[in-house]
Formats: structure tokens, C-alpha cells, sequence
């Protein structure tokens, strides 16, 4: 199936503007994007991460500045920049093709496939998990507005400087690409009567596909999953928050890979 | 160990406003606590949900007022109330004493004990994945604000009118409790050697303790676990969203208990 070339840019990916302290040391210690300036708040505390980031700064060259709180607060975007901020070139895009075949001599392909996810921090922390949890990449839709704003980067805990992430034109074809090349794409529905725990799996390529908040997998990404399995619920509210089900997936995966 | 007599007012969890459709649609079919009235903005779309918003309100003699978005919205304290909002008493508290017996002919005791979790959105996902896992409870410090505010119930999409809530002095105080009782406390702490996955437990009955963002358990809830076990973590950012671990360690309770 032909897919549209995808560019390199980042622009769809954003996160040019990072805020939050593990966020920005992660953006320095990963060193995989140019950092343009980084702002401490005066005033700060004298946490042990705070001296991570003006080492890292100044073994990177990146100018930190020094500027009041409340011009820090002004400048930021989420509601607690814990009194760090950075400004960086956007987030690297990569082609799913690389996600496909990934690294040579590294682990089987370990996808998230995130269908619709819009909440930021339910992005963040589904991709923290991800990375936490050994993936070797994300598939993200493209969207109207950057996909990692600052508060999904900063969810994150900086996760987003070391997954791979690739932006798609759509779920469905992503999914009929991964499938065409060998990974086993397995889709969360709670209505599976196949459970989780019972995935047999073990070191194969694979791909979670989750939906997005509310409305889960989309029709055509549930019928093009060669697997649904389902999270039991024991309580009276139906279904898990994206996030903690992404949790529970990835790491299933990665118990499996022992 | 004597602690204080605790009150059952529940001036302490609050939970007195609810926002979000799904919050309120279990506030209602809950039933636990009287509903004073709801509100819902006019124009609001066809979802299924809002018809069973009225239907249980109209059930349960719940006065039902439809108002503008714009009034709606400014007396939402939380960002997105999906254009419903209700106002009702507070969260209702039980006694650790309760958690501890557990309901006659019901399940061994499972909770879930929260040693300074501040972020409402990671309180709430974390209430959600207790009760979607099957959890008999959870055990929260007391706090200078309400614990239980419109974003954290939001977050826990209405589990908090299920799942039993008892508030505490103190979590290493709790945990004397528990074990005294019994009850196999197991703290997350990703300084452990010990795995989550090889924890040996069945059908025992179990508290698990999480600590706050950032800082994880204080060193004394620390010392009184039974045991200490780590999510293993196979990439570069070092630790998962404390909500993301919560729901692992819930349902892997949920799994070992069949």
C-alpha cells in the first residue's frame, strides 16, 4: 500500500518549548536535539536536579539564563514549570519504515500505536511508559495542532527525547504497513473476550494499539489489529484511564521479553 | 498503637462538586450519598451518557437544572466539566478498622495506601485503577484541603462513589495497623531488587503503598512494608508516573487472585 512520504521537519511533533525539571534534564542528557537557551528561576531550591541541568548545560553550551519567577511563570505553558524552561529545535521526526526495521542487532520492533490520544498528559505518560518499558518506538496520527506541547513532554518525564516517535497520515494504513512487515499488531477493546494476561507472546515484533479517551480504537484500526484483547475489570466503573491501560500493555510486553 | 478516633463527617475527602459526565453519571447510580442537583448546559450533543444523567436524576427525585455553557463553565472548577456539573454531600469516609474487616463473605482486604500523592489527576486515575482491579478500599493522609476535589474525581471517572475511602493521621501509623491485622503491606520502591512480577502472593489480603510524585515513599512508610518491590525499567528515564505503577501493581494483584 502506497503511504504518502513523510517529512522530516518536527514540525508536526512540536516540543520546541520544554518545561519542567526532569523534562529539560532529559532534553540535555539526551543531547539528541539543539537546545537553544535554557531559564532557571531565581529563587529556585537547591534540588540535586537543578545542578544536573546547569552541568549539562554548560557541557552542551546551551546559554542559561537566570530570570524572575514570574517572568519564568509568564513565559511557560503548563501550569508548573517548576521554575526550569528550555528552548529547543523540534522534536526529530522518524519514518515508520525506521520504526519497521529497527536498530541492527537491537530488540524486535515494540510499538505503541496511539490512536486518537489527546489529552497531553495522558500522551506524556503513555509515552513515558513506552520508553520505561523497552519500546522501540511510537506511531502518533498526525493532528491539527504539535502533537507534544509541552505539557505532554513534560508528562512525559522526558521520555519523548529517547523513544522514536513517527507521525502518520492515518492509524488504519500504519496498521496494514506493520502488519505487511511481520508485527504482530495486538489492539486493547474492552469488549475482547480475549484477556490481556493470556497474549501468547514472547520476543516477536509487536505493536499495542490503543484509542483514544472515551471513544477507544476507531472501527477500521480495530478490524485491521490481528489481535483484541481485553483488561478485566473487577470493579463497577467500566474501563481503565488510557494511560493506566497503556501502562498495563507495555509492560506485559516487556515481562514477556523477561 | 492507639490513633485518633477518626471522624466520619468526610469534611476531609470533600467531593462536594462533580463535573465530567461520567463522574456524575455514577455519582447518581452510585446512590451512596444525597445529590442536591445537577446541572447540565443547554445545547449540550446527544450522547447516550446525558440521557442517563437525567434518567437517574429524574430516578432518584434529583432536581435537574439546564443552564447556559457559559454559567455552567464558570462554575466548574475544573477545565473540561463536558457540560455537567452536580453538587452533592461529601465522599463518605469509613473508618481503617472497616477496610481492615472487609464486608462478610466478601474478598481478602485489598488496598490501596497513598503516601503523599498530591497531582488530583494522578490521585484520580489511581482510585480508578483500585476499583476497576478489584480493590476493597483505599487509605489517604490527611491533608490541609479537601482531598477529594472536582479534578480528582473527574480523573477517577466516579470510582471514588464506589471505591470505600478512609482517611488517616498518619501512613506508617496505618501501616502498624495493617500488619497487625494481618494484611501483607507491599511498598513500590524502584530502589528494590525485588520484582513486582515474582511478588508471591494469592488471595491474602494486601495493602499496596505508593508514595508521592517524585519523592516515592518516606523512608518510615518505607521501613514498616513488608516487603519492597520495583517495576523494572528497561529504558533511559528512570521511573514511571506514579499512577502508570499503581495500576500495574492493582492488577497484578486482580491477576494473581484469578
Amino acid at each position: 500500500m502506497a503511504r504518502p512520504v513523510q517529512r522530516r521537519t518536527g514540525r508536526e511533533l512540536g516540543g520546541e518549548q520544554v518545561e519542567g525539571r526532569q523534562a529539560v534534564r532529559e532534553l540535555l542528557a539526551a543531547g539528541r536535539r539543539p537546545v537553544r537557551e535554557v531559564w532557571l528561576a531565581s529563587g529556585n531550591d537547591d534540588a540535586p536536579i537543578l545542578s544536573d541541568i546547569a552541568r549539562l548545560a554548560e557541557a552542551r553550551r546551551v546559554p542559561v539564563r537566570i530570570v524572575t519567577r514570574p517572568r519564568l511563570e509568564a513565559a511557560a505553558l503548563t501550569d508548573a514549570p517548576q521554575g526550569v524552561l528550555a528552548r529547543a529545535s523540534p522534536l526529530p521526526e522518524v519514518e515508520l519504515e525506521t520504526l519497521i526495521e529497527g536498530k541492527p542487532g537491537g530488540p524486535a520492533a515494540f510499538l505503541l500505536v496511539l490512536d486518537g490520544v489527546t489529552d497531553p498528559h495522558n500522551l506524556g505518560a503513555l509515552l513515558r511508559s513506552a520508553e520505561g518499558a523497552g519500546a522501540t518506538g511510537a506511531v502518533l496520527p498526525r493532528h491539527r495542532s504539535a502533537l507534544i506541547g509541552p505539557a505532554a513532554a513534560k508528562a512525559s518525564a522526558g521520555a519523548v527525547e529517547y523513544l522514536p516517535l513517527s507521525v502518520v497520515p492515518g492509524v488504519p494504513s500504519a496498521l496494514a504497513a506493520l502488519a505487511k512487515a511481520g508485527i504482530w499488531t495486538v489492539g486493547l477493546d474492552g469488549a475482547s473476550p480475549h484477556r490481556l494476561w493470556d497474549l501468547e507472546l514472547a520476543s516477536e515484533p509487536v505493536a499495542l494499539v490503543l484509542g483514544g479517551e472515551g471513544r477507544g480504537l476507531s472501527r477500521l484500526a480495530r478490524q485491521r489489529c490481528d489481535q483484541l484483547v481485553a483488561i478485566p475489570q473487577r470493579g463497577s466503573v467500566a474501563s481503565l484511564n488510557v494511560a493506566s491501560a497503556g501502562a498495563l500493555a507495555c509492560f506485559e510486553v516487556a515481562r514477556r521479553r523477561g
